[in-house]
């Protein structure tokens, strides 16, 4: 029996690959003559960069930067040489973990620090930057992005524009010319975690507002702000950049970096596989085992294990997913390959009691499941 | 693919039916054509007579007898009459939920309500009484069992003792000669749901004295007090009641019932089996599914899922349990036939979350199980 082990990070708890390493410790145990072969996940947020550093090699560069709340920050980027790529997640320079617990507040958090790290990986050899979405502070619609490589936002004044959530309420003129030339010359990739639109109901401030600190009424000024944007870019530029999915994501950095500067948008597990050439091995598996500190509703929308669902069904490999906490609306994910879903709680406990223990749950968790899929019965 | 459903109850959440049915709910949902069978089980504990009386049929008595702090409690037992037999549990007179939880103090609680459904139940045309021991607040040795049925416990002074762990300290004479005659012509039948001693480590007063709220000192006292009146009953009675299995149940009632007024001791779960004839329902299962409120080292001393592992075992039935917590130590129920074990938390909660969730939790997980059962691949 092969069993491929691809699971995401468990947020606040444990890296890819140290999820994966505990998966293994526990079906070890249970099916003693079983292979495994550990694929460390992620879907474009925190850590994107990483896996695809851990799978393809190359040297991390750090550089300071503006971060999400103008205070500077250290930020990385991956370059491997050998593929002239770089490799960048919008979470190292504009993440939410960078920002005060205390003073989460989208409307004036700005992009300008990835910006400026993509311009650091610019001075580098490459014919392509791969950026990471997901896990951003931000609401800014990648108007600090813009700012930083050179574009001009400005306002009725004709002075540069605030490049935050907020500061795009002043935003009257939009010039690209400006822009870095050297941005011709490379392919821009963005790896998505979500297919949310820039706008609506559906769009970057309504849905992912709340979790970076957005009040009601921020909410309504940052969906406001966003649709000025966008009217913006249509009208002076004939880009449409509300509503194709992938453009909420990253607080609408997804709508600059595909509406105007030619990104292509991908989902960042596809991106991963393809780039890694992973699917080969997934497609060998008996059995993929995966997880992510929560699953529910969202979990379908371009998240890790519904990802690997969808391979597994095209291949009719069963895919087992493990979880720090499951939510409810997941019937949906049995629908698209996944077999079954298990939360790795031993009981009743605290949040920070189930973050220092995701290792040994995961690991008595996945021994328990390997056992019943060892099953001589059926 | 034919699955018997055997939990327990799951302590303060829900009955052993009310389990079994939320389990066939979850399996049914994944494999709509699997047959179940019902068995919801007790090991003697609290609901041991209501799951006789589901299974053999029989009428429902109450009555006022002393509840465990000398309050009076309405207590019940089952008679059925075709098979001329009574049951009734410890728990239903002298049980742990009937004392206030402010004031729970082993040293000073009786089973003299316990003498008094026994007493009962010998009103009616009976030739056996089966009772069930578990749940006890008391560890008074079956003190009041005795007194209530008539034996002498006398102190120095030839005045009774009060029948308490505590008052067993003053016991002098233990005079059996005026036992209620009625006894003689029944048969009585102890379901135990563990097999510790009335004395020493593993004894009633140091295993289960903090369960019941006694404290370090508490237990030093109830463990003389018990020695006291093992040496009483071998000096003046020739009887040796301090370290046959089964002697420490339900505060030392064991000792009392099994040394004292011939009862057999048997494991609560098997005599449930063989008294309702299940154990040819169990033969015929694909698989056995079982579940506790908390399964961890404890589970092997005689609890229904270590009991229902060894028929599985036997038989080679995939025993799978399930469980509201999983604690450590779960490594040797998995020699003893366990096939997998499952906790149904959905993630960190508190306990009362879980409480209130259990049935919807034992749903989705058992559910969840079955999916995995319901496999092409092996």
């Amino acid at each position: 029996m092969h069993i491929v082990i691809a699971p995401d990070s468990f947020k606040e708890s444990l890296s890819a690959p140290q999820v994966a390493n505990a998966i293994q410790t526990g079906m070890a145990a249970a099916l003693p003559n079983a292979t495994f072969s550990l694929l460390p996940m992620a879907d474009g947020g925190e850590g994107f960069a990483q896996s695809m550093l851990e799978r393809l090699g190359g040297e991390r560069f750090h550089c300071d930067v503006t971060g999400p709340d103008f205070r500077p920050v250290t930020a990385s980027f991956v370059i491997n040489r050998e593929q002239r790529l770089a490799v960048l997640d919008v979470a190292s320079a504009s993440g939410l973990p960078l920002m005060p617990s205390t003073a989460k507040n989208p409307l004036h958090t700005t992009s300008l620090g990835t910006g400026e790290l993509i311009r650091a990986a610019l001075d580098h050899d490459i014919d392509e930057i791969i950026i990471g979405l997901g896990g951003s502070a931000t609401n800014d619609a990648g108007a600090g992005i813009l700012t930083a490589l050179g574009a001009r936002l400005l306002d009725g004044a004709g002075k540069p524009i605030i490049p935050t959530g907020h500061g795009l309420g002043a935003l009257m003129t939009l010039d690209l010319s400006t822009l870095d030339s050297r941005l011709r010359a490379v392919t821009l990739t963005a790896a998505c975690d979500v297919d949310n639109p820039l706008c609506g109901p559906d769009g970057a401030a309504t849905v992912f507002g709340p979790q970076k600190g957005a009040t009601v009424s921020h909410i309504r000024s940052l969906e406001q702000h966003l649709h000025r944007f966008a009217r913006i870019c249509h009208y002076q530029l004939g880009h449409a950049i509300a509503h194709f999915p992938g453009a909420g994501a990253a607080g609408g950095i997804g709508a600059a970096l595909g509406g105007l500067l030619n990104a292509q948008l991908v989902p960042g597990v596809e991106l991963l596989l393809t780039r890694t050439h992973a699917y080969s091995t997934l497609a060998q598996a008996d059995w993929i085992i995966t997880g992510e500190g929560r699953v529910d509703g969202q979990t379908q929308h371009g998240k890790v294990p519904m990802a690997l669902a969808r391979i597994g069904q095209s291949h009719h490999i069963p895919v087992v997913v493990i979880a720090g906490s499951v939510g409810d609306n997941c019937d949906t994910l049995y629908q698209h390959g996944v077999k079954a879903i298990f939360p790795i709680q031993p009981g009743p406990c605290s949040l920070s009691e189930a973050l220092v223990n995701t290792a040994s749950n995961v690991t008595r968790t996945t021994e328990n499941i390997a056992r019943l899929m060892d099953n001589p019965i059926n």
